[in-house]
C-alpha cells in the first residue's frame, strides 16, 4: 500500500507552527508528534521514527483491535492486548466442558490458536485532509437532517473510493473537529484473529468490577492474540491456509518494566472525549443522560447477575454483556461524582463567559456568532426535555436481544433493498459481514429466560413512565417467546437475505412487534440526524470562533483515530491525607486474595509467591514482581490495550483502565488527578512463561 | 487526700528490673513509667514529672469523664474532652427549640454553663496492690460461682472501706491480670460537671458514621465542660453556689499543635483490651459474638434512624443510642475483618503450640497446667453452643428500653433489700444515684413507636430462632404499651423506692412482664458468675505459666485505669500502594463538604476558609488549618478524649479514635497498622477563638 504523503492539518493553529501541549489536553494526533517536544520531557529515541510517513516507524507496530488496541510484539503478528479485549474471544470458546475463562487458554502450537469470531485487527497507514471534499455538499437553506446525511454520504463515497484505489485495505472518514474538520483514514485491514494465551479471569479479572476503574489495581490483564492473512498476504477471512501477518514493525519487548518517575509515552486509539463541548453539553450529561444510564444499567446488571448466580452456562452467556454494562455504569458513577464535585460545568460555562464577551466586542463577530451558546443549549434542552422517553424506547430494543435481533434482521432488510451509499453504515457492503458475524454473536449468546425478564422490567419501566403502550398488540410476554424462532441459528440466518415484504410474512411474533415498532425507530433516527446537523453546524462555527478567541491552538476530541499520550509514571492523591503509590505488587493480590469471586487467585501463583520463585522478573527492591502501574497519561475507552512504551520506545506493560477520578477524562483532563493504569510487563512475562510456562511466546518475543 | 506511697506490682516481672516495652503492648500502667526509657525516645522533660507519687505532677491534669478522658485546661476546672463525649450532655440540653447539637453551645460566662446530667470527673490520686487480700477469700474446692462472689464482695468491702478512710474520694479495685493481680484506686471524685462549649455537630461530627473509624478524618471532635466541687473544696451534687475545682495541675495548650515526625504520648482511662485472653476465645469473638452484635445492631441502628428520618424531635431522642450502637457496631466489623484478614486467632494458637510444648517439658508443669488451654477453650465452647438464645434474651431487655427500665427498677427493689455489700454493684448505695440518674435519662430519650418496633424485632428474632416465648403471657403488643405507665416520670420516681412485693403489687404490664422474665435472667446472672469465676481461675494459671514460659515482663490489659502510651505522629500504609499521611487540613474538609449529611460545613467556616482568614492557627508551610493527626500510640475506648502530648507534656490535641485496621488493637497491636486518631490543638482553638470569638476560653487557657 502506498504511504499517502500529505500530512492532515490537524491541529487548529492560530499563529504559525508553534510546539503544543496545552495543560488541558494530551491525546495527539500522529501528524503533531514532532512538535511536541518529546525529547526534552524524556524521550531517547528520535520523534521521526515515532511516526514517519516516508518510512518505517514504530506506529507500523500498533493496531486497533475491535474497539481496543493491541501492539505487534513478534514478526510473525502477535498482538498483546487486554484481557478484557479479548474476552469475546475467550468466552465464545468457552463452554461449561473447557471453561477458558475461568482456567485460562494457551495454544501450545499455533494449530492449537481459537479464531476469534467477530474480531478484526487495522494498522494505520496513512490519513489526509477531507474537510473541503466533505464540507463543499452543505447547500444553502439546506435542512439540518438532510446536512447530516450529505456528510454522511459523501464520506462514504470518500471511504468506497479510497478502497477502491486500495485493494483491501479499509478506508475510514474520522470527523476530527465537529461540523469543521474531517481527515480520511487508511487502515491495513485483517480479518483473521485468533486467540493464543489468556491468564485465567482470576487473574486477568482479578477485582472485576469491584476494582475495575479504582487505583490500587492487581489485575493481569493481558492476552495475546495474532494476526493472520491469505498466503498471498492479502486480508482474509478465517482459513486454516492463512498465514501470520507480518507487521512492517514489531514493538519490542522491555522486561525490566517501568518504575516509579520513569517517562513513558502510550499509542493507541482513545475512542470517544467531549472537551470540545459546553458547558449546556456537560449539564445535559450530568443531569440526564449519565444518570439514566447508572440507574438502567444498575438494574440491567442485578437482574442478571441474579439469572447467573447459580447457573455457570448461563453465565458464561450473560458474562460479556455485564462486563460491559458493569464497566459502563460504574465510568458513568465516576464521571457523574467528578462533574459534580469538580463542578465541570460551572467551570466550562465561567470560561463561555469570557467567549461570550469576546464575541460581543465586534459588531461582525457579534451577528455571526452571538447566539451560538444559546441555540446550542436550546439543542440540548430540547433534548432533554425527552430524553427520558426516547431513551426508555431505544434501550427497549436493547434490554431484548431477541427483539435486538428482530430489528435488526428488518432494519437491515429495509436499508439494503436502497443503493449501497445511502444504508446506514452497518449495512453497506463493506460492513455487512461484520454486523452479520455480531448478530451470531448476539444470538449465541440468548438466554431466553433472562431475555424475558430484561423486556419485562424494560417495559415496567414505560408503563410506569406512563408512555404509550409499544405496540405489543395485546400479545402478553408469554406469547410473545413462545410465538419467536429467533433463537434458532438457522431460521436466524434465512431470515438475513429476505427482502422486508418476505419478513412480514412470516409468522414470528418478535419480527412482527419489531415490524411495527419499525416507523417510530424510523422518527428518532431522522430526529437524531436532525440534532446532529444543527449541532454539527454550530459546533463548526464553535470552533472558528474559539480559535479566533483563544488565539492558540488545540487538538481534536477523540474519534478513535490513532494518538499519542506521554507522561511519567508517578502517584497521585486523589483526597487530602491520601497518596497513591504508582505500582503494586504481588503480595499485594495476596493480601488482596480472599477467596471469593472477584478476589480469587490461581493456587500456583499463591505458592510460587510464597516460595519467592520470581525468576528473572522481580523488581531488584522490591524482591516482588510488580503487577500494575499508575501514569499520568491523557487516555480513553480505546485505550484498552495500548502499549505503554519506555523513552526507548519499548513495550514496558499494557493500558489498561483509569483511576475513578480519571473517569472526568472525558470531559475534561488535568495532570493533578487522571491517572491511567496499566499491567506491568514483568507481571505479563511472569504469568506467560513462569506460571503457566508459555516458553514459546517468550521465545518468540525474542527475550 | 493522702497520697498513698506504696506502688503496685502491676506488670509482670520475670527477672529483676528491666526496661520495659514490648513490640506488641503500649498501653503502660503509670507506675511503669520511669521504667520506658521515654528520654531516648525523644521526651523533652523529667519522666517523673509525668507521674510522680510524692508530688504534683502531670497525671494530676488528667481526669475520666464518665467513660472518657479529659484534661484540666485551666487553674479553674476547665476540662478538654471529645464532643462525642459530651454528647449525652449536649443532647440532654437540646430541643427543637435550642438545638445544640445542630448549632453548637457556648457559654459566655460560667453562670450560662448547662449542668451535665449524668456526668461525673474522677481524678488519680493513688493506687495500692491489694491481690493478697482479694485472692485470700478464695477457699478449697468453692464453686465457680461462689469463687465469683467470694472475690465480688471482698472488692466492694476494700472500696467500701477505703471511702470511710478517704472521705469524698472514690476507690475502685481493678482486676489487673484476670485471677491474679487486684489493685485498689483512690480517685477524687467530682459530681458535678457543666457544658462550656461545644461546636455544631457538623463540625464536632463531621463525617459521622461514614468517616468514623476512618482515615483521612476531618472532625473536629471536641467541647469543653468543666468541674465544680462546694465552695469548701468537696464533692457535692450540682448546686448554683458550687465553684470551679481547682485541679493541682492542669496542662498547658500549645497553640503550635504536631506535626509529622513529633513525639507524641496520651494519658487515659483505655477500657477493656483481649491481649492475653486465648485463641479459643478469639475464635469465640470471631465465630460468634461479633458477627452477632454487627447483625443484630445494624438492624436496630436502621429501625431508629427510619424513625427520626423526618422528625427532628424524634431523632434528637435517638441519636445519643444510634451513635453509640453505630460505634460499636462498625468497630466489631473492623475486628472481625482484621480477626479474619490477619487471621490473629491463628497466630495466637501458634504461640499456645508453644505454651504447651513448655508446659509438657516438665512433669510437676505438666500435672498443674497441662489441661489449662483445653479448660478454656472448653469454657468458649460452652458459651458459644448457647450464644445465641442467651444473646436473644439478654438483648430482648435493651431492644425495648421500657422493659429495661421495667427489669431496673425492679432488680434495682430485689437488690437493694440485701445488705449492701451483697448488692450487684449498681444497687450499692455509693453507686445507685448514679444508677437512678441514668434510668431518668433513658427515660426522658423514650419514643413509644420506636420502642414498640424494636421490640417487635426483637421478639420475631426471637420467634424465628425456635426459642422460648419469652412470658408474654397472651399479651399482645399493642396491649402491653397500653398497660404501662413507664414513661410517666413522675410514676418512675414513685416506683424507685419500693419493695419487690410494692411492685408486684402494681397493675402495670412491662413491670409486671419484667417480674415473669426475672427468674430467667437470675438465671443467665448466676450462669455469668461460674463462667467467670472458671475463667477467673484458669486465667490466673495461665498468666502464671506464660510468665514462667516467656521469662520476660508484660503489662496487664486494659481495664479502664490510667495508662500511658506514646509514639510519633506518622503515616501509615493500610494496603498496597496506599499511603495515608498523617495530618488533614480544612481545605480537606472544604473537598469534602457535600451539603449532605454527615458532610455538611457551617458557612462561616467555609467563608472563612475561602477568605483564609486563620489567624495564628495555620500550618506554617502549607498556610492551611491542620484538622486531624495520626499517630502510632496504643489507644482503644476510653481513650476518647485524652490529651494528646508533646515532649515537653503540653496539650496539642485531643485524641477521639483510631483508624479501621487499628479496631483490631482490642486482640493485638501492632505499631505497622495500629493509629490512633486526634484533633489538632490548632483546630480546637481556631473554631473556638476565630469561628464562634469564644475569647474568654482562649484567655482562660492563658494563651
Amino acid at each position: 500500500m502506498k504511504r499517502i504523503r500529505q500530512i492532515a492539518l490537524i491541529t487548529m493553529i492560530a499563529v504559525g507552527i508553534m510546539p503544543i501541549s496545552r495543560a488541558d489536553e494530551g491525546m495527539f494526533p500522529i501528524s503533531e508528534i514532532t512538535r511536541l517536544d518529546l525529547t526534552a520531557k524524556g524521550l531517547e529515541m528520535d520523534p521521526n521514527d515515532i511516526f514517519n510517513p516516508d518510512k518505517t516507524c514504530l506506529v507500523d507496530g500498533i493496531c486497533r483491535v475491535n474497539g481496543c488496541t493491541g501492539s505487534f510484539v513478534s514478526p510473525r503478528g502477535l498482538i498483546i492486548t487486554n484481557h478484557h479485549c479479548a474476552f469475546r474471544a475467550i468466552q465464545s470458546a468457552s463452554s461449561t466442558d473447557h471453561d477458558y475463562l475461568n482456567d485460562g487458554f494457551q495454544a501450545p502450537t499455533p494449530g492449537d490458536e481459537i479464531p476469534a469470531s467477530g474480531y478484526t485487527v487495522r494498522v494505520t497507514e496513512s490519513f489526509s485532509d477531507v474537510s473541503d471534499q466533505v464540507l463543499s455538499v452543505i447547500v444553502p437553506n439546506m435542512s439540518f437532517v438532510d446536512r447530516t446525511k450529505a456528510i454522511e454520504r459523501r464520506q462514504k463515497e470518500l471511504e468506497k473510493q479510497a478502497e477502491i484505489d486500495n485493494p483491501g485495505a479499509r478506508a475510514e472518514v474520522a470527523e476530527m473537529f465537529t461540523g469543521k474538520t474531517y481527515v480520511l483514514f487508511l487502515y491495513t485491514y485483517i480479518k483473521d484473529v485468533r486467540l493464543v494465551f489468556a491468564p485465567p479471569s482470576s487473574i486477568g479479572n482479578f477485582g472485576g468490577d469491584v476494582d475495575n476503574w479504582e487505583w490500587p489495581r492487581h489485575t493481569g490483564d493481558f492476552s495475546f492474540m495474532r494476526a493472520y492473512v491469505a498466503p498471498d498476504g492479502s486480508t482474509a477471512d478465517y482459513s486454516p491456509e492463512n498465514v501470520p501477518y507480518q507487521p512492517k514493525r514489531f514493538i519490542q519487548v522491555a522486561p525490566q518494566g517501568a518504575n516509579e518517575g520513569n517517562f513513558v509515552m502510550l499509542l493507541g486509539y482513545p475512542g470517544r472525549t467531549a472537551r470540545h463541548k459546553t458547558s449546556s453539553f456537560l449539564r445535559y450529561e450530568e443531569n440526564t443522560r449519565l444518570p439514566y444510564i447508572v440507574s438502567l444499567y444498575g438494574r440491567q446488571i442485578a437482574t442478571m447477575q441474579a439469572a447467573g448466580e447459580n447457573n455457570r452456562s448461563v453465565a458464561l452467556k450473560l458474562l460479556s454483556r455485564i462486563q460491559s454494562l458493569a464497566n459502563t455504569e460504574k465510568r458513568s458513577r465516576g464521571q457523574l461524582k467528578g462533574l459534580k464535585t469538580a463542578d465541570i460545568a460551572a467551570k466550562r460555562a465561567a470560561e463561555e463567559i469570557g467567549l461570550q464577551s469576546f464575541i460581543e466586542q465586534e459588531p461582525n463577530r457579534k451577528s455571526r456568532y452571538g447566539n451560538l451558546l444559546k441555540d446550542i443549549d436550546a439543542v440540548y434542552s430540547e433534548m432533554a426535555s425527552h430524553a427520558d422517553a426516547e431513551a426508555n424506547f431505544q434501550y427497549l430494543r436493547s434490554a431484548s436481544q431477541v427483539l435486538q435481533l428482530a430489528y435488526t434482521l428488518y432494519d437491515s432488510s429495509v436499508e439494503r433493498q436502497k443503493e449501497d451509499l445511502e444504508r446506514e453504515s452497518a449495512y453497506m457492503d463493506r460492513n455487512f459481514d461484520q454486523t452479520r458475524q455480531r448478530l451470531l454473536l448476539v444470538q449465541k449468546d440468548l438466554d431466553i429466560p433472562t431475555d424475558q425478564l430484561m423486556l419485562e422490567n424494560m417495559l415496567k419501566q414505560i408503563a410506569d413512565a406512563g408512555q404509550q403502550e409499544p405496540e405489543l398488540d395485546r400479545l402478553s410476554i408469554a406469547q410473545l417467546y413462545s410465538g419467536t424462532r429467533l433463537s434458532d441459528p438457522e431460521f436466524l440466518k434465512s431470515c438475513l437475505g429476505m427482502t422486508p415484504a418476505e419478513l412480514a410474512a412470516i409468522d414470528d411474533t418478535f419480527l412482527q412487534w419489531a415490524i411495527r415498532l419499525y416507523p417510530k425507530y424510523q422518527e428518532l433516527r431522522e430526529l437524531d440526524k436532525e440534532r446532529e446537523g444543527q449541532l454539527g453546524q454550530l459546533y463548526g462555527e464553535l470552533i472558528s470562533v474559539k480559535q479566533q478567541f483563544l488565539a492558540t491552538q488545540f487538538v481534536p476530541d477523540a474519534n478513535a483515530t490513532l494518538r499519542l499520550t506521554f507522561g511519567t509514571v508517578r502517584g497521585y492523591s486523589p483526597e487530602d491525607a491520601v497518596y497513591m503509590a504508582p505500582a503494586t505488587t504481588l503480595s499485594g493480590v495476596i493480601a488482596k486474595t480472599t477467596g471469593v469471586e472477584p478476589f480469587v487467585t490461581p493456587e500456583k501463583v499463591v505458592q510460587m509467591h510464597a516460595a519467592r520463585d520470581y525468576g528473572e522478573y522481580a523488581h531488584p527492591e522490591l524482591n516482588d514482581i510488580p503487577i500494575a502501574i499508575l501514569y499520568d497519561t491523557d487516555t480513553t475507552g480505546g485505550n484498552s490495550g495500548s502499549p505503554i512504551l519506555n523513552a526507548k520506545g519499548q513495550l514496558v506493560g499494557v493500558n489498561f483502565d483509569r483511576a475513578f477520578e480519571a473517569t472526568i477524562n472525558d470531559f475534561a483532563w488535568n495532570t493533578n488527578y487522571s491517572r491511567s493504569i496499566g499491567v506491568d510487563i514483568r507481571y505479563v512475562l511472569w504469568i506467560t512463561d513462569k506460571v503457566y510456562g508459555a516458553k514459546q511466546l517468550i521465545k518468540e518475543m525474542g527475550l
